[in-house]
């Protein structure tokens, strides 16, 4: 393969950047390319223990060499892991079962939350992403799919309005209402518990106790899609624990496996019993000892490695940082954090113009890789900057890309 | 743990055996209990290689060590892969998307078929089973889920009529009629390319030709699932060679990765890129380097390890010490065969009577599990013996498995 040349790759496939990243290690918050460069990669949120963790590494080539069979034959490993993730989780939330990606996890919830409520609707954010399968893109208004009937997208109010949760509460009602009147009735809401594609959703208005029983009160359930905030990316295990809430189901997704395919549905055990009893429920590939042998390293290391200390202190340095920046350099911008989940709306440096805040945007992600920090962006008109690191980023690392924000808002032109 | 009491699973799990298999270890085609007992695997088609295969465990480590990110970047072995991959494919199977399970591929070869087609109808085997998300699971009668309109099964005709592509093109014909009458035209014909839910389907007279014209005509896709039948199970690359056709998209999983989440589908550029215009997908697992390259090392090693002599050399064995257990204990049994993968129809032994039939499915395969030798059963009234071990299954281990059903014949009272 020539350097220059990009390799074929089929149409669906999209990269990130002008020029994308060519990838031949990571280690850490670290992504070298083929050329030796180094990037400090604040974007993902898979590796939540860093690229390339040993740890992770270790566990799964030794059940590699032990067993990896699947969940019609039982193995203590995978009960254990169960056992402790459910030990992190509310009281009622009782089983969990296991599929290999968030899609499969949302899609599954879906099959249970309609099984339960007798019902199809289901409620979601504007821009909300929870999936690729059929069902779960039909929930995702970000992809652009054809609108579904049976989804009703609603708009989540600024998250610095100090009504955020009656004004959603009341939206959600009459999405309800709505559902009812297109003969659907409503199954669940779906809520990603940071909203990212929103432009991330924190803050000390964001509650939602009003919204949950808004769609209880129509007989749906409350599915928190933990994909993007669970295992400690809020600075808490759990996005929903902001929010003052708990959730009827949880999926989990991404960062559980630390990069390992693996993934998950819990809630209470008479849901999947009632579901079970009626359809067949077997995923070949999930809930083996191998992805879950990552999972559970992942899960172990973040519930005895003071996370629950280190994530909201390391999101407060990196929140403040940026926040002392755009100051400095005269750009009004607001910052929303939770824990190391970040959100920059750049929607006021330009007087609230969507496009040309999302070009502001989209210049600034190009500044910032160019500079070798890896961001992006999301939100209304892709016009906030999503920050998400590792959560083993390093003090060092938070101010790397504290300055990398200073110097490109310089190179587009934007800074004072 | 205690050594009788069944750890905890939520509603959706359903265990193998009266009394669950516990595994400690796998190794070869040997799966080691708690109790050190060991069993000869003559079900499991994912562990390709046999279980805990060190080449796998070692290819993986190493990913897990170097780099394993997603495919918004790109990374060589990753593309190393895809090209390996469609070099096995005809010529106008041009481009690979990945996905994390077969379901997910079938998933979006719905999709794909459905932008493609400008149809929704979907033709499936009466017994078919194609995946466990909402819209798979809308076409595996095989679940029981609520009759769809949009999915239209048809009987698979018997494997030693003469006419089997004539009869089955016909009703796939009809099908396509009655979808286009729903007002959902034709999408595609989706099968398993060794029918393995409807008993396992195979032999001189099961050809295709006339059947994908059939399809074709009515403006549908054929899409070959190879998640079954795929690498060299069935003595070929793909299943659908010995059908006399070349599929429009096939999709890929259980072996593929040997037991590592990796699925995939394959089909012409333009039809991915059509579809990749007007629709987003991105699968944050799927075509990740680490199970890419458990992926690399079942292909190379399926490639370039004699598989194509040894396996249709071990199906013969295995099918014809069937053949003459069967005969010598005067049991009158259908041995359907492709390669390793094996039915014993035994509604003959019974005088057709489907049900008694299905009671001695039942009671043969736990007599077997009581002899150490692992199968299961599947097709109408769940009355065919599945027999389906890892690729590598030795001469030594075949003998036992034909021993094994010589004996549990007489364990159950129906040997001469």
């Amino acid at each position: 393969m020539s350097d220059d040349a990009l390799p074929r790759r089929a149409g669906t496939y999209r990269t990130f950047y002008a020029e994308p990243i060519r990838v031949a290690s990571a280690h850490g918050c670290t992504i070298t390319d083929v050329h030796g460069v180094d990037h400090l990669d604040a974007y993902n949120n898979v590796p939540v223990l860093g690229h390339s963790h040993p740890g992770i590494a270790a566990a799964v080539h030794a059940e590699l060499l032990r067993a990896n069979t699947h969940t019609r034959y039982v193995d203590e490993h995978v009960d254990d892991y169960a056992a402790d993730l459910l030990a992190l989780l509310p009281q009622h939330i009782e089983d969990v079962v296991f599929t290999c990606s968030g899609s499969e996890a949302n899609d599954l919830a879906l099959q249970v939350a309609a099984y339960t409520s007798m019902a199809t609707g289901v409620i979601v954010a504007r821009r909300a992403y929870h999936g690729t399968t059929s069902a779960t893109a039909a929930i995702s208004p970000s992809l652009s799919p054809a609108p579904r009937d049976h989804v009703v997208p609603v708009d989540i109010p600024s998250a610095s309005a100090p009504d955020f949760e009656a004004q959603l509460a009341a939206r959600v009602r009459a999405a309800a209402a709505e559902l009812d009147r297109r003969g659907h009735g409503t199954a669940a809401l779906v809520l990603d518990t940071t909203m990212t594609s929103e432009g991330i959703v924190a803050g000390e208005h964001v509650r939602l106790p009003a919204v949950i029983d808004a769609v209880h009160d129509a007989g749906g359930l409350f599915i928190a899609d933990e994909v993007q905030a669970g295992f400690y990316r809020t600075g808490a295990w759990w996005g929903f624990e902001a929010l003052g809430v708990a959730p009827d189901l949880v999926t989990f997704g991404k960062p559980m496996g630390g990069g390992m395919p693996v993934a998950a549905v819990a809630g209470p055990r008479v849901v999947f019993s009632d579901f079970g009893a009626s359809q067949r429920y077997f995923n070949t590939f999930a809930g083996t000892p191998a992805p879950l042998a990552a999972a559970h390293t992942v899960l172990r290391t973040l519930r005895d490695g003071g996370f629950g200390e280190r994530v909201p202190e390391a999101g407060r340095r990196l929140g403040g940082g940026l926040t002392e920046v755009l100051a400095a350099e005269g750009i009004e911008a607001e910052v929303r954090r939770a824990g190391l989940m970040v959100g920059i709306d750049l929607r006021p440096a330009v007087g609230g113009d969507e496009r040309r805040a999302g070009e502001l945007a989209a210049a600034l992600v190009e500044a910032m890789r160019a500079r070798r920090v890896l961001v992006s962006r999301t939100g209304p008109g892709d016009a906030v900057l999503k920050i998400r690191p590792p959560l083993v980023i390093t003090d060092a690392e938070i101010d790397q890309l504290v300055d990398a924000l200073r110097g490109s808002l310089g190179d587009v032109g934007a800074g004072g």
